[in-house]
């Protein structure tokens, strides 16, 4: 752990950028990246909710939400775990096939990623509709692997995302946007 | 900066993994990630190498590279700014296409990443034939940006990484191997 304290000082909300790509509402993180005081509260205000976890192992989706996990996984001095679309990880992996809005996506972790009761907390950029984080639980509960959290940067509450989150989990969301515009 | 001493005993190379993966030689590593000490010593002696070059941000490719290049960003204090594969990334991009071994690749920047005469270190996971980090230079350069530094976790050195690169820069990689075994 770093010895600087956390100063929340920044207005993370104010820093997203909003941008129609391709038709939908897309929130940029690249001004908070770029900012060396947004990007360090990002890490820092989710190392100071989950760093009592025990956390063995952070694990994170390609390609964003390495920038955050790894920092994050850094910080706390634990591992890091990504987990990646299917054919971009070298040795043998586990699949896990779930249903997209349009279509369907297959994730795949090693196959010794993550050992029989190891703490793992998951961060992402992002909780939409809530269907990644949730293939995200249950590879990792394929494993044995104990979820200890879930983290994110930002949270479309508009988009019901926790609905399908089962609620025992420890939710930690750092901007919450209760619609399309900030 | 971390109070943590840089404790340099982990041999990285050791941790590597040599994976034929779609006919090729790939290094994976994984085993580094997932070991909070290795993946601490990656990050510190990079940030040791770097830390005195007045760094605005670090660049880096998706996706191994933003692993390496998040945590040392937050760990230096410094913004992260990401080099994607053409459309992956919202808002207005430069682009830059360049030949690799068997066929080209587009690379982007958002178009307000970098200001003119801004410190750029470019951090990846990989020096292999050097086409990428070739093609990250010209990009940042592009924008007026002064490279002062190129960073790597491993250096393939039976595949010349450095001759694709003007001999100017400050290059620093943690593993260089020299032929297809560890």
């Amino acid at each position: 752990m770093s010895t600087n304290k956390i100063i929340q000082t920044v207005d993370l909300k104010a820093k997203l950028r909003s941008i129609n790509f391709k038709g939908v509402c897309f929130w940029d993180i690249a001004p908070i990246l770029k900012d060396p005081a947004c990007f360090k509260q990002v890490v820092q205000q989710l190392a100071e909710h989950f760093k009592n976890k025990k956390i063995d192992v952070i694990c994170s989706n390609e390609a964003r939400g390495f920038i955050i996990g790894a920092a994050l996984a850094y910080e706390l001095g634990v591992g890091f775990v990504p987990i990646r679309k299917k054919g971009k990880l070298p040795f043998r992996c586990v699949d896990l096939t779930y249903k997209k809005e349009y279509e369907e996506d297959t994730i795949q972790i090693q196959e010794d990623a993550i050992s029989r009761g190891q703490n793992v907390l998951l961060i992402d950029d992002l909780l939409a509709t809530g269907g990644t984080i949730k293939a995200n639980i249950d590879l990792v509960e394929k494993f044995g692997g104990n979820i200890v959290g879930l983290g994110f940067l930002i949270e479309l509450e508009y988009l019901d995302g926790r609905k399908a989150i089962i609620d025992k989990y420890d939710i930690l969301s750092l901007i919450k946007l209760k619609n399309t515009e900030p």
